[in-house]
Parts: structure tokens; sequence; C-alpha cells
């Protein structure tokens, strides 16, 4: 395995190996080399070494995080039993609950937009089930994204009380109700297991797929949080359906590369008589969580820096603090996405007609592709902060031609600043005049 | 692997396994059974079904969490490497950023107490590394153990800036001062590595070593945290020489097993002339850690709950925190562990005569056996709140002899009353008269 590698290439040769065996309710450890093993044998390693200072031991302890998404239509119709055991993978460990009899706890976190429109449903479906359930609805906009929000969580959890293990928190709302929900639950008893029910276009694809939670802090987006994933996210693309246009814009900044025009259009509903797993929303989300999975999976934590998703991230943290609550994140991710296909048409990656197409794309999806907030300072405090923070390397994602990305650290400032001039002089003008992207939703 | 193994006796056989293998940048799945690989094989696999309703895809990602535990002398001695660089295990990792030249930057969270005891030699080791420091000195008692404590810390590390990857937060002091400095870095950046340093007993053999850091919430101990492991822990057992009797008692609870009266007496330091290894304190607390290793490495994040290390911790929690400030942890922990001696007595595990050995060394250790608000009612309580969150069993950890211990789930109320009657009939009117371990240290 390759942490076992890892630290042996680390390690000196006055290192004894110790693999651990589970034997009478307790673990003991053993040689490496040892073939008596009796009992369970963990993945987990100590090593020890010993000089005249004293005694030094590694210890090399995989953790594995196991997690369902769930595509599922109706989810909140009470046949459906996705909401309520979606997150168990064992038809025995269901069918078990459900013969028990015992009354089950919920306790759900809803944005209060979400609510307004979803929380009759939601409760019908919980009343329905026999369910005793709490539904918290809380304003979770960015401005809002805090510790105090999180802290509001955990005291009314508590209040209620939950099965530590069995009574997963429900978090239903856009990504900054998952994001909040989700670290709220990582803390509360070290751990609660959590779901995730995205109602944006955005979270649907973004945020329900991975493992990140967090709050804003400082003013700074999600400077505290944790990596835990949730037990399982169920999407159901049907509160899609109430979204304001501008969101699903938002949305689709995420998976520019997948999809056109006909999916803003169709507020990601299957036409009627077209195939319900083939039409193009179907198609694309899926592409979209695929893709996403694809990258989280093997990098759940973060470890390896070099993240072609990262593409869009790199400036838009600060331009969306900045300018809160003027954009959206997708818009500022748009913004950021836009600016850097200037950079690589500078660097020679795009040709000129292959930037056009890019920008094109972008605004017919009603995206912003330039903010007055977004000066060079900004940038360049954004690209000093990576570089700080990213072991000393830019890893800058660019395109390097349509549908195709990689990552660069030798990005001269040079660049950068005629990338930003050329964008400048392209957008101001048109970006000046007053676009549906400004207005409330 | 044990995680692919259990997922596929979960998951039907219409499920298709995917790995994921690192390409130009970027993660792309291919079908388990496929050879065509090129390029790193994740650890993390992705498992997909399709139903009439949607799609389901299961995602399993291992994390490795490696740390290091090294005994050494002289911490504080500003020619011992151990604080600055004794959590890289990769001596050219050493030496390259010696040789770099850049100003280091170190952010440590000390003990009000331990900063007024040694603040000025961990100043002076900074000041001789050439290291831009801050140290925060914060009163860590049980009392201030909250969130509001970690968000004071967090304000300070982001005000003074730190590496995210390279600049540990190094925590001084007991284990409420390590479990707070922990829960803080642990949800700055949503990870930044760091370091403890123990300066009480209890902390050396028992906060020090594992994963779990913490804060109390709405009366309850420990009631929120992470699983998050320092990146290193650095034992020094010259910190204990300044110890107030009570603590070194204190300690000695959670290592009751392996010690003898000498450990109390000699405040842990070796003897003159003895052998420097070999020493009673050494070879206990070198025990005490490596049974520790133990029981964490394979189950860092407690996913199983039959643990022997709980043995002491069942109704102790609820009774700190009723009495608090008057009982030290490891006093609670002994009057828990008192009392399960009357348990596994009344059950038959134990004789009278093993009975009265136990409790008779304890009290050598100056140890309290008893309390008056360790009530029925708090320790009936305590049971029915750990049947609840452990999974409908009670996993009650007993002695079975002397020195060997079992996990039950069978033990009766009525065994829990007579144990309980018997145990204050024996200690209540010795207990009564004032002891030294009931004033302050």
């Amino acid at each position: 395995m390759s942490y076992a590698s890892k630290i042996s290439n680390d390690v000196c040769d006055d290192v004894a190996g110790f693999r651990l065996v589970h034997v009478d309710s307790t673990w003991s450890r053993q040689p490496e080399d040892c073939k008596c093993a009796e009992g369970r044998v963990s993945d987990a390693k100590i090593y020890e070494s010993s000089t005249e200072d004293g005694v030094t031991w590694t210890v090399v302890s995989p953790i594995v995080f196991t997690y369902r998404v769930i595509q599922s239509d109706r989810l909140l119709d009470p046949s459906n039993d996705t909401l309520m055991f979606g997150h168990i993978s064992d038809p025995m460990e269901i069918q078990a609950i459900k013969n028990n009899g015992k009354v089950m706890k919920r306790f759900i976190v809803i944005d209060q937009t979400v609510h307004d429109l979803y929380g009759s449903q939601v409760a019908a479906y919980f009343e329905a089930r026999g369910v005793t359930y709490k539904i918290l609805h809380l304003p979770t906009t960015e401005e809002n994204k805090s510790m105090a929000l999180v802290t509001s969580i955990l005291e009314e959890v508590h209040k209620f009380g939950i099965g530590r293990r069995t009574e997963p928190i429900i978090a239903i709302g856009g990504g900054v109700c998952l994001d909040i929900a989700g670290l709220a639950a990582s803390l509360y008893r070290r751990r609660t297991p959590y779901i995730r029910v995205p109602t944006t276009l955005l979270a649907y694809i973004d945020a329900s797929v991975g493992a990140k939670t967090g709050v804003n802090f400082a003013n700074c987006k999600n400077k505290l949080g944790s990596y835990i994933p949730p037990v399982a996210t169920f999407l159901d693309r049907t509160f899609l359906c109430t979204l304001p246009r501008r969101h699903i814009s938002n949305g689709m900044a995420e998976m520019l590369k997948n999809e056109g025009r006909h999916l803003l259009d169709s507020r990601f509903q299957p036409r009627i008589n077209e195939n319900v797993h083939m039409d193009a929303a179907s198609v694309s989300t899926r592409l979209a969580i695929e893709t996403m999975l694809e990258e989280l999976a093997p990098n759940l934590w973060e470890d390896d820096l070099d993240r072609l998703v990262d593409f869009g991230h790199i400036i838009s943290p600060e331009l969306e603090m900045k300018v809160l609550p003027a954009l959206l994140h997708g818009e500022a991710v748009n913004i950021d996405m836009a600016f850097m296909v200037y950079v690589a048409h500078e660097r020679g990656f795009l040709t000129e007609e292959e930037k056009r197409r890019i920008i094109v794309c972008m605004q017919s999806l009603e995206l912003p592709v330039w903010h007055s907030d977004c000066t060079l300072d900004l940038v360049q405090k954004s690209l000093t902060d990576r570089l700080k923070h990213s072991g000393g390397l830019l890893r800058m994602p660019l395109p390097t031609a349509l549908g195709r990305a990689r990552i660069f650290n030798d990005i001269e400032d040079s660049i950068v600043c005629r990338a930003f001039k050329r964008w400048c002089k392209e957008h101001c003008e048109t970006a000046m005049k007053p676009q549906s992207h400004n207005g409330k939703a």
C-alpha cells in the first residue's frame, strides 16, 4: 500500500515496524515479519525507533470514508424511501430498522427560502413516515455564513437530541446551507452523520458532491471548516423548477464545459416526451457529477494541490467577499474563468477565435465575464496568497484548447498584466451598462 | 483491502466498480477489471449502479493519517532541533528548509500557568532559532474549555499569519490546552498542522497520543470537536518537575495498571545513578504510551465502539462536569474505575481480596475512590446515555482479574444497584473526612 512504502522511504534503517492484531477485546502490536497473527489485522501500522535521546513512534492510520450520491426523483414523495434510508447500503439493515418499530428522529436544517417553497412538503413527508422531526429554517446566505450560525444549529440539535450514529442530520438548501450544516454535524460529538439535499443547480453539481464544509471568517471565504463528507447526498432536479433564472446561470458557470443554451431555458427539466434519462440536462448534470467525483475521490482532503477543478477559484474567493452580496458564487467563478481565458490567450495557449468562442458562450449563459471591482491589485494579491498556501507553486489551471486544461507554475507577472489590460479594454465599456445579473434575482 | 470487500458485500450484483487513474493532470475512472492503466492509480474507488429511478454512486476514499510521537529530553534547549523539525520524517526535507534561509514563523498556544513557569524559556528557544513567533497564553482550564476560546485562538492565528502546510501551530500545556488548540488548528483552513507538547502527566500519557480534539458545550464534556491527530507530539518529562503532587496522582489514575508508589514520590524523574531509560518512570510511561498507541492506531476515529480504554470513562464525564472544578479529570476517572471494580466484584469477576487490593492501590496513589455527588441517579443516567450512543449496547469495560479486563453488554441494573450500595457503605464514612485531594492543589 502506498502509505506503507512511503513511510519506509522516509525512515531510516533501524526502525521496527509493527502491525496490529485484535485479540481478547484489545489491539496488540506484532513485528511486521511475524506470521503468528491470530485474529483481525488492522490496516494501521506503528513504527518505532530508538536513539540515545529517546524513542520515536510513527503512527500510520488509514480512515476510509464511504459515502453515497443518489440521484432520485420525487424525494419528498412519502412513498420514496430515499430520504429515510438512502444513506444505508445494506438492504438487510434497512429491513431490520423497519421491523424493530422504534420511532425514528430526524433533525432537518433548511434554508429559509427553500422552507417557504417546500417546508410543508418536507413536514408532510416526515409526518407520513411517522418520524419525530424538527425543522430548523435559517437564512443561509453568504453574509450569514459564520460560526455563529453553526453554533445556533448545534444548540438546537443538542436540545432536540439525536442518536449519534443512526440519525443523520439532513440539510436541505443551497451550498451555503449544506456547508454550514455539514460543519455543525462534523463538530457535534466529533462527527455526526449528515445528509445533503441540494436545491440549487450550483449546489447540485458542486457542494453536494464533495467533502468540504465551511464558514467565512475574518471576511475570508470558507476560512474555517472541515473535510468531512456526508453519509449521503440526494439529488432531485425538481427543486430546480423554482429557481430564478439568474441562479440557473450561476450553476452553469461551474459546468461550463458540457452544456448549451437549452439547459438555461429548460431550467434543467426534461422536455415532455423526451427520454427522461437522455435529455441534455440529465446527461450534463450526470457528466458534471461524475467529473467531480473522479477528481474528489482520490484527493478527498486536497493533499494533492494540483487540482484542475480549481479553475475559476483562484481570484474569485477574494472578489466574491469584496463585493458581497453583489455576485453569486458561480458568477464570481465565471469572472475568474473569463480572466484566465485571457491569460491563456496571452500565453499563447488559446487563439483569438477560441478565446472569443468561450467568452460568447459565457455571455449566452447570461453570466458576467468582467467586474469593475476585480482590479489588478486584487488579482495580484490572490496570486501571491495562492503561492504562499500552495507550497510555493502557483498551480494555475489554464485552458489549453476548447475542453482541455493543464496546470502551470510559470506564468509571469508581465503576462498577467497584459492579459488584465486586454480583458479590461474589451469588456469595461459593455460591462458598465446595467445588466440583468446585477439586479436582485 | 477491507473497504473494498465491505462495499462489495453491501451492494448488489449490477454494480460497476471503477478505479481512478491519474493522466494529464486529471483523475479518470477506469473499469476495475480493465488492465490498461497508465499513470498513478488511487486507493479510492467509485461504484455505480443504475435503476429505473436514477443513479447511485458510492465513493470509497481512504485518508491516511501519519503522525509522530517523539520522546526527547531538553525540548527547550536551543540546540535541540525537535521543536522546529521533529514533525518532519525526511532528513532531506529538513536540510532543504535549513538551507533555503527563509525566516520561519511559529504560532504557540500555551497554558497561562505553564507560561508563568516556562514562557521565557520558550521565547528564548525561538529567539535563538531566529524564528518569527507569537506566544498566545491562555487560561486553559476545564471551565474555559469552550468554542469562545477556540475563536480567540483563530483570530490571533489569522492576524499573525502562518503557512498552512509548513508552519504548524504548537500547543504547550495540559490536556485542555492541547484539545482547544487542536480544534482551532483542525478548523483553520479546514486543517492546519499542529504539534502537541504535554506538560502534565495526564496529558503526557493520554491527550498527547490520540487524535481527539474538543471543547465542552451545553455543560457537556467534549461535546464538540474533531478527530484530527497532530502532525507530531513531543514528550519531555522535565515539564513534570513543576507539577503539584495532586496532578501526579491525577495522571496515575489513567495508568493505574503499571506503576507503583515510587512514581508518585519521584515526580517521574529518574533517580540519580539510575539507568536513564530503565527507571520505573521511563518504563511505565513508555508502556502507557505504547498501550494507548496500540488501541488508537487501528481505531483512530472510534468507529469500533468496543474500547477497553473506555474503562473509567463511563460515568466520569457526567461527574466531572457536575462538580466542576472540584475534581481533576484523572480523579473523576479514578472514581469511575473504583465503582466499576465494585460492579465487577458484584458480578463475580473479582474476589473480595482482589477488589480490596485495587482500591488500596488507588488510595496509596492519593486518588479519591468515592464521591458524594456520584449518585445512583447519575450512574444510571450515564449508563442510559451510553446505551443510546453506543449502538444500543452497553459495552462496559470491567476488570476480570488483576491486570485483565473485558467488555460486557449484559450487566443488569440490579447488579449496578447492589454494587452502588456496597460502594457507598464502604467509602461514604471515610470519604466524608476532609482529604488532601479535595483541597486546591
